[in-house]
């Protein structure tokens, strides 16, 4: 690989942080002119952005052949039919580009792939013989982002790597997705992540068992919690354990009281021990039922109110509450709807009014009423008794109410128990760097797959499907390597090995720098020569900014015959003899002996 | 590289052609399982397809590398404002893919990104001293074709190089636009396709030269035209040297005949030979005037209609109208058109009656009246009288009548001459694979890119634009190269060097077939092992259809130490010793040697 001249490379260092960069791997992709933004959540990649991305896509490349993947490649402009049949046409809502060509037919550009890959398969393969089977693509996708953010890390358009098994049985799936997992962990590994695999909730994809991988990251927009017993889990697909039943035989009839100004939880907690207190302890939140009302928007343009019941001293986590009222859009419920609502007394709303059900599908109000877990058989409530300045306390599930069922919504605390008994929960931020579903036979029943089995009969496939984030990798790299300086790549997807640098206006320096990028590329290291006439303070603050993993400084101590070599991660600096300086630089670094093991 | 298994492979061939299929490209790249329609003129890439296509990138990558271009890669999903600024937003008219957002923000999927490269550049650079610059990007491009046809050939989603340069004057575009020139050539070469560059049209993209590289197949919707003193032009791009003005001082005045059912231009020549016969020559077609009348359909939605008039021997060539209309559409003027202007006599039209002009803006019309560039000053006509039944005889331009201007629109024949006074044309057919344009300021002066240039003033930069057709050139290789038996790759291009079966149900030749082709495989050639359990006949039968340059049979003649090379391409076969094959297929190939040659 020729050498590249840094004086002619299309770059241009910023001295500004763009306006719209809310996380540092955003500012300095754009500073050191690795991308630029095209529209909102739209991004160009300049050449040194490009080469990451081509390293980050050959080690996905790489790993996905490991286990027998065999890439293919999709159209992003694709047909409404098949996305209509599985329904995902309607429930992906506003998330789905839509357009019309020239004789209004519809398409849309391709969030994910599950209907075409099946059909594919359905197109050319018919027998048992013919399984199991890997495919992969790498391949541009697009979703309407609510909010595009943080840069490459929620984009409108992304390069992804997707891809899809198919086998004959759940035995087969399990294999398959066990084999996905090891090489979604090789790839964690390589690009040098910090990484969790918790478990997630299949979403808008269907099927039942996934896992997320998420790079862990302070500023990640993914909530997840682990226990000291080894259980990880993101926010969404956390469970509560219900408590067992509650004996409440010996527990007071509900009784009203007056709370005005009980605005609040702390407030109510106030009025309650004061009016009606209990003998045992005193009232506390986690003994108030607050009812939070939602207006649920469907993908159908159709609304409808519910009521979520939680205890509380917690509020309704809006991410579980999205991902368990599935393709439908939850919002808050407005002042006309409560006006459209009479029945329900904002602020002091409840199951029930003088033993009259208000709550529920079958109550006065006919607004479905789910409730968090914790509710259970025979626990005593304090809650809003549907009269403005009253709240009604000892009102006993199963008792004196009932809900339509249950609903896991309420914000995961520290501390709280792992549902597997593990322990007290942590709770972390990350990004989600891939996503594994176990998909089984959602798709291949709706769109037909079937093969003949070992028995001539026609069975569905099984299928899973398992997503990177191929240019959000690129971005969580950089967001975890970069520091105050600028970008610091590891080897393994840097846009060049090594940077060599002629630091001084003396001929002899810039000749002897190039021989030495000369000697470096013909070892076979990528490598990017600044030869700029500039400055070397401005020089070494560039090599900074692109974070090469090692600068070669030639300056002044040229003339008595040592080179410098900086490694832009750790910041050391040492002085090198002029002649030992490529053997050095092409052994010492430890990630590239260990690209070296694996043949790259 | 591993050796790929048959068995193993996400492929099937079909024995039946697909439906649509109208070219032979099209045909065996379906039934060899390299690509699947997945919506009109919209493919999927199967594995095989996939590793060609790469194969094409990489080689269209290298030859753009090696002139010093740097690789970007811009959305596809661009905003509406830069194509709003240059006029092309409205100009593409029903070409262009266009969708909204949920924001209602426009947006097109982009079919070329002159407009976002300028931007960009402008972006990051300054000053002359950043120039020349050389930009190519890879990329999915998309245009809403009316009519998609023969499969990758003329699709609506398809893979584009683009390139771009930067220079400060026409000398220094003059300079790059001959280095992309000498980059296309090479492309051409390696691809092993037989190619011609002809003179060709600027038409949306706007600039001054350009020239296009057409690969020759009889089949191909491309006409163009070459003379044997070297002259080469599509035939949009082929322009009639007008024929000097003729002295009509003695030409007599015109004169009205009646000439009942002479709808065509047979008939009436026979009908004015009759009735007015000249002293010199008869009347032929060629001295009649044909006026051809069209509606233009400009992007804005707006309609005009347009006459042409032209010597009745030729017909109008739709597309040399299409070019020479620009963005507006051609097309045929129905009878609600006719009604709607009644001074149009349909099959009588002229561009006069009884003194008074009829055709022209300022005629009693207000057509627009244009006409071909053989009607000079003094040639005399027969031509429709404007009365139905009668056409006037001797009506000579520049006294009987005038035009609005000169449309160069007549088809082209075989034997005219060319226009650089090289001999008479020849014409033949092809597809455009490459074209490159010398753009000038038109793109950089409507997005202001501008630089400081050596005297501290700042200068509009000078740009060209180069695109190559990726997926069109996988067609075109398959095209140039099939035969009635399936595809045969040259070995440059092909999904593998070689294809090792396994002829027969013997253990051992599976067993010798699995170690040559590792063998083959340790020497850098691509393998592909037919290790199904199939008949001998199935295997070749595929083997040809999958067009794989090579084969290694291993057979019966394995008992004897012998295995046959079969070339797919010359049908070529040899026995060969087992222990000589390995030596012999890697070295025996001429165009492996020339690989070899160029460090492949």
């Amino acid at each position: 690989m020729a050498v590249q001249k840094m004086s002619e490379l299309f770059v241009r260092t910023l001295r500004e942080d763009p306006a719209d960069a809310e996380v540092p791997s955003h500012r300095w992709l754009v500073r050191a002119g690795y991308i630029r933004r095209a529209a909102p959540g739209i991004y160009s990649w300049l050449p040194l952005g490009l080469k990451v991305l081509a390293k980050v896509e050959q080690i996905v490349r790489e790993e996905m052949m490991a286990i027998g993947g065999q890439e293919v490649r999709f159209p992003a402009l694709l047909p409404r039919e098949p996305y209509e049949t599985t329904h995902r046409w309607t429930e992906y809502g506003p998330n789905l580009f839509r357009l019309k060509d020239r004789k209004n037919a519809d398409y849309l550009l391709g969030p994910t792939h599950e209907e075409m890959f099946t059909l594919l398969v359905k197109d050319l393969y018919s027998s048992y013989k013919d399984l199991p089977l890997t495919l992969f693509q790498i391949q541009t996708k697009y979703r309407d982002e609510a909010r595009p953010r943080a840069g490459l890390l929620r984009g409108r358009e992304f390069v992804m790597k997707d891809s899809y098994t198919f086998d004959m049985d759940a035995e087969g799936l399990q294999r398959s997705y066990e084999t996905h997992r090891g090489a979604y962990i090789r790839v964690m590994e390589r690009l040098g992540l910090d990484y969790v695999i918790v478990k997630a909730l299949s979403g808008a994809m269907g099927g039942s068992a996934s896992e997320e991988f998420l790079a862990i990251a302070p500023n990640g927009e993914d909530t997840f919690v682990r226990s000291p017993g080894g259980y990880a889990a993101n926010v969404e697909a956390v469970t509560v354990s219900p408590p067992a039943p509650v004996d409440a035989s010996s527990t007071p009839a509900p009784c009203v009281i007056h709370t005005p100004g009980a605005g609040t939880i702390d407030t109510l907690v106030t009025a309650v021990n004061a009016e009606a207190p209990r003998d045992d302890r005193p009232w506390t939140g986690a003994d108030t039922l607050k009812n939070v009302v939602f207006m649920l928007l469907h993908p159908d343009g159709s609304k409808e109110p519910l009521v979520v019941g939680l205890p509380g001293d917690r509020e309704v986590d809006m991410k579980r509450l999205e991902a368990a009222v599935g393709s439908a859009e939850a919002v808050a419920f407005g002042d006309a709807d409560f006006a459209a609502n009479p029945m329900l007394v904002k602020g002091y709303i409840g199951p029930a009014k003088d033993g009259t059900a208000i709550l529920g599908e079958k109550g006065a109000s006919g607004i479905r009423y789910l409730v968090d877990p914790r509710v259970v058989t025979g626990t005593a409530w304090v809650t809003g008794a549907n009269v403005a300045d009253h709240h009604v306390v000892n009102l006993v599930a199963g008792r004196d109410f009932t809900a339509d069922g249950v609903i896991d919504v309420a914000e995961v605390r520290a501390g709280d128990p792992a549902p597997d008994g593990s322990g007290p929960l942590e709770l972390a931020r990350g990004v989600e760097m891939g996503h594994i579903f176990q998909l089984g036979t959602k798709y291949a029943e709706a769109l037909g797959l079937k093969v003949l089995d070992a028995n001539g009969k026609l069975a569905t496939v099984t299928m899973g499907s398992y997503g990177i984030g191929v240019s959000r990798a690129v971005a969580m790299v950089a967001e975890t390597t970069c520091d105050e300086r600028g970008l610091a790549w590891p080897r393994s997807v840097a846009p060049y090995d090594v940077i060599v640098i002629a630091a001084g206006k003396d001929e002899a320096l810039a000749v002897e720098a190039e021989r030495i990028a000369r000697e470096l590329s013909g070892s076979g290291l990528d490598v990017l020569l600044d030869d700029r006439k500039a400055s070397p303070g401005v020089k070494f603050t560039d090599a900074e900014v692109l974070g090469i993993p090692t600068a070669v400084v030639v300056g002044r101590g040229l003339a008595s015959g040592v080179v410098e070599v900086r490694d832009r991660a750790s910041g050391a600096r040492d002085e090198v003899g002029v002649d030992d300086v490529v053997a050095r630089v092409v052994a010492a670094d430890p990630r590239m002996r260990a690209a070296d093991v694996r043949g790259e």
